[in-house]
């Protein structure tokens, strides 16, 4: 994630890559808050987004070109304390689109959200028929 | 948005506020972009989010508390340029929840994406039945 | 919509064309209810799914292959009445993939539900990069 | 689902049911294909709506009144073959909303479909601050 500004200003890194899932974690700190002072939606679906895109590059060896299509997310529970995990897994990879399940967590194991993302290959051939 | 410190850090403010609905901004700027140069998908998710918020807190009069329960964005085109606006607009607004829409614009007047997000009125009253 | 049987099994017809735009309509009928008495979930999301794949088919003359990739429903308000009405419109039209959203509405004019829906064009070339 | 006229035209039955998990089936037959010969869409969004919903009356013993408000289905195979199975799963059972994953499955244990349902107990009290 070096290159990644946005990334780096939420302070999102990778701990831990496997057979198409990759997990990430994000210190909570004030600044990704919101006024009620739990951890801000926004920082909740980046790290949905980037846990499955991280996936999708983990599982292509950053080879291929991909974006963001969609994204559904969850909140199941405020997120406070000291750290945010999020474990992206890929359900399913085609020739042009990968989608992928993320699961975010909060420091004492719970379940806290949950995203459905797709992203697309965008140097996909063309589909054969 | 006073007191919103993540919102603060993306430097999102409201332009316009209408009838259910809110428009708010957020400069581009290095720190926003993905490895690609584009806007970070978490970024757009993020305005969608408070958009909507915003509007629920508009109609309201700041009155309610609120969270975000889900949302749901489609990411139509790259966003690159000086700036991006959100436009949230409640389609409905119930005892509980309210629901509303977001159109995300880029600065030449694209609709770059668009998002379907549900708040929880977490004072809401008990149903009647 | 002649030859799609479980449109048919539905009773689902379109009712107007319009540019990226097309409505359907289905009468209320015992059969597609729920156990509260009110048009099942399932009819809803059919109703967008089809809102939005006959613009799609509309927009193309009928000449593309496509197929849904996902979709995001929305339920405003229980469905009652005679009959229902799903409008479906394309909010971007890309070489590969084609993302509309389908207003559902009672025979009151109530915004009964909202859906966007990706649809993927299943012959498109490859990208252009 | 004997009073669920919908469900009964579909042919939806539960075929499982444990710890916050419902599954059901429903046999394939040409009524519920769409014109490409592979099952229609909105029958997979209706199974996954099902399943959650009858996980949901399975936890509770059928004693709480619920609605479905919002629904997210990612399609990730076309379905053929003999007959299709849900499986629903509780994520999250709060006061006022239940959140489940449902995974659709094809009769060659592929997974088909995913989704993300949001049911909301109609009867639940005022939330407790």
């Amino acid at each position: 994630l070096a290159n990644e500004p946005f990334n780096n200003l939420l302070g999102i890194r990778t701990i831990e890559t496997g057979d198409k899932t990759v997990t990430i974690e994000c210190q909570l700190r004030p600044e990704l808050m919101n006024s009620d002072g739990v951890l801000h939606g926004g920082v909740t679906a980046t790290l949905a987004d980037v846990a499955v895109g991280q996936a999708v590059e983990h599982h292509f060896g950053g080879a291929r070109l991909n974006t963001t299509v969609e994204m559904k997310v969850n909140y199941l529970r405020p997120i406070m304390g000291t750290r945010v995990t999020a474990r992206g897994r890929l359900l399913r990879i085609g020739n042009t689109l990968c989608v992928g399940q993320a699961d975010v967590m909060d420091d004492a194991g719970n379940l806290a959200g949950v995203a459905l993302v797709t992203y697309m290959l965008l140097d996909a051939p063309a589909p054969v028929r």
